[in-house]
């Protein structure tokens, strides 16, 4: 006896099928005993083709009128999922961002949520034994009562913002995928899926293209201390055990993970492109004026690293950003020239960020030196190194990606049994 | 310079492009020094869609559910159509039922209107000549806060509604046919375009088939005398004289019918079925002992025809129903044999209704005398008659249906010059 939240993304809600089918998941849960609010994302392709539409009508249109439309999708999912629940002789209504309300500030199309108010979901699971069938993804803003939407992929921060504000045990996320693996099972055969992780290390991870959850979600699980467990959509709810946990990953607070590794997962990324500002002065002002002229392009920065120099003059800086932004990047560089005052531009497309993330790092020292020497065995070369408390990156020709990966991942024992 | 509501229905706001022309409408009379609220409708196709989605999930869904799901498809254009006014550089917001607010009780998926809050867009108009694109079809139940409908073709309702509280100068129903006709031009090649029509006839035609308009629009305009225009929505933008008045109908109060006709227009029925319950008693409660059981089978009954009976004792009674639900209607009425207590009953399916309207007939004798006659000179046998202050109507056989309806309209002059 407990109370959930249970949160299907787009593929699992695509059909009506497959809806009645998340009808039979949440069965499972209320006939277990539980209190359970379920979360909902539109049905597959139905939030690109609002967007589509609202682009169709103006390639620059207004942010309020866009979330009013791509709303639309998540409310119709959750009505049908209500009557697929009461079909199942459910007691269940659908709630809107705005009947909770879910508060948001009013970044329309990427808001975030300021408050849930949980109480009246709460006074239906004690009076009626009432599943709330509510839809992701949208909010209002209280002074404009005008609704709003929390950006891609956000149903999944909805899930963990109503999980926390209704004090639930546990926030379900159901997905294509039956949890969070060590590494890509496409790149390293052996990696292994982890059965906790801890929030900040997922989201170093996630940040780096594990892309099983919206970050923030995983933000806001950190804050508010709500376990967040990624499972499997796909399992049948007749096969599931319900005293049982199946398969999944549960990300939750380090304190709950008794035998922490070390080294929890290794992430990579081959979407890097490399740009060395050679023979900078070193000197305060120098950064910005790198840096200013990159956020005023919007071009997402990710490695940043600079030595300290020797004479205490001049100095060289290297960043990376997506691949997809080198040319720009470049350009906006060699426009700032004389601003920054760089004698060349050294770039590298070939590049990708191998990382190891472990919250196990903090208290273990020599970590990142063991890496170092199994990469060199293999004639690896690191061009970059940079480091945090829980994980550090390198900077490798993009060839060597994959060997570097399975390298790292049999070294600090992350292979399957 | 006034202030106008301009609705647009399902086909008129089938693509992006569709809706992009009815930007250029809404353009044209802002442009002309109106204040504007546009109304809309979903989508062609839509709310099919959705409705069949809900009826997948359950064949007997919770109707709060079902208006949840359906509602979302007028929630889509109003922001599509607010993005397109805005690339045309006006000032435009959408509006949800729930956000004006639309007020309906809460008769779920055929909801009425109980009140419409037009205070913020009419100050909107003055202080940002922002132009209010309003979701059709949809409201808010106070006590609940849940979404309502108010059934198909609710949107018109919605309009005429909308225009009251506004104290809008008139209403433009924009639709696919370019106003009410004298008859059916399918069956009367000569029927003309009405300029004017009064509420209570437009009431009267439009029950009887002429499906311009939802009938509960118009007994709205009726109670707020709103003056309904209905025109073409095909009619080009550019095309049209912001000065002149288009082509079109205009449903108004009968004071505001300076020439009105003996004769507005002939409606007519093919869809009837008749049964004649023979030799009843002539007492109380035996017309309660046939239209309960109907009524409880919610067959809906049309004509009903008693006649004073010669000896005080026994009478006949004949009423129609739809053809589609004859079968029903005669199996429950001879259940009901013993309570009723009648001898037989004589029934004809091949029936058609064909009714003559007009405001001028309060004050004219001898215009239903007239039809007889000339019926009677064409061998239509008249099967029954009712009669209303402004309406009569003949039951007649199906065969003679259309000549009826030709000969009745040459018969009052309605034939185009």
């Amino acid at each position: 006896m407990g109370r959930l939240v249970m949160k299907f993304g787009g593929t699992s809600v695509a059909t009506i099928e497959r809806i009645q089918n998340v009808a039979r998941h949440v069965k499972r849960e209320v006939d277990a005993g539980n209190e359970v609010a379920v979360v909902v994302s539109a049905m597959s392709g139905k939030t690109n083709e609002l967007v589509g539409w609202a682009t169709e009508a103006s390639a620059l249109h207004d942010a309020r009128e866009y979330d009013t439309v791509v709303a639309s999708g998540e409310q119709v999912t959750a009505g049908l999922l209500a009557i697929a629940l009461q079909a199942l002789g459910i007691q269940a209504r659908s709630w809107l961002g705005w009947q909770i309300p879910i508060l948001t500030d009013d970044a329309h199309a990427s808001a975030r949520i300021t408050g849930v108010e949980g109480g009246e979901i709460i006074a239906r699971f004690k009076n009626a034994k009432e599943v709330a069938v509510i839809a992701g993804f949208q909010g209002i803003h209280k002074d404009s009562g005008r609704i709003t939407t929390l950006g891609r992929g956000g149903s999944d921060t909805s899930a963990v913002a109503i999980a926390a504000a209704i004090h639930a045990d546990r926030c379900d996320i159901y997905t294509d995928v039956d949890g969070v693996y060590t590494t890509d099972p496409r790149v390293v055969p052996k990696a292994r899926r982890l059965d906790k992780v801890a929030f900040e290390e997922m989201l170093e991870m996630a940040s780096q293209g594990a892309k099983v959850l919206q970050v923030r979600s995983v933000e806001l699980g950190l804050v508010h201390n709500m376990p967040v467990f990624v499972r499997s959509s796909f399992d049948k709810p007749e096969d599931i055990d319900p005293h049982g946990m199946p398969p999944g990953t549960l990300i939750c607070s380090e304190e709950e993970i008794v035998e922490s590794q070390v080294v929890t997962g290794i992430a990579f990324s081959k979407d890097e492109a490399q740009i060395s500002v050679r023979h900078i002065q070193d000197k305060p002002g120098v950064a910005a004026s790198i840096f200013g002229p990159l956020a005023d392009a919007s071009i997402n920065v990710d490695m940043i690293v600079q030595n300290v120099s020797e004479d205490g003059k001049f100095t060289d800086l290297t960043f990376t950003v997506p691949a997809s932004e080198f040319t720009r990047a470049k350009d906006t560089i060699a426009k700032a020239k004389a601003k920054i005052g760089y004698t060349k531009l050294d770039t590298a497309t070939d590049v990708a960020k191998v990382s190891v993330i472990g919250v196990g790092m903090r208290s273990h020292a020599g970590v990142a030196a063991k890496a170092f020497a199994a990469l060199s065995e293999r004639n690896i070369n690191i061009r970059a190194i940079t480091t945090s408390e829980i994980k550090f990156s390198l900077l490798i020709d993009a060839a060597y990606t994959e060997l570097a990966v399975r390298t790292l991942h049999t070294l600090y024992g992350l292979d399957q049994a």
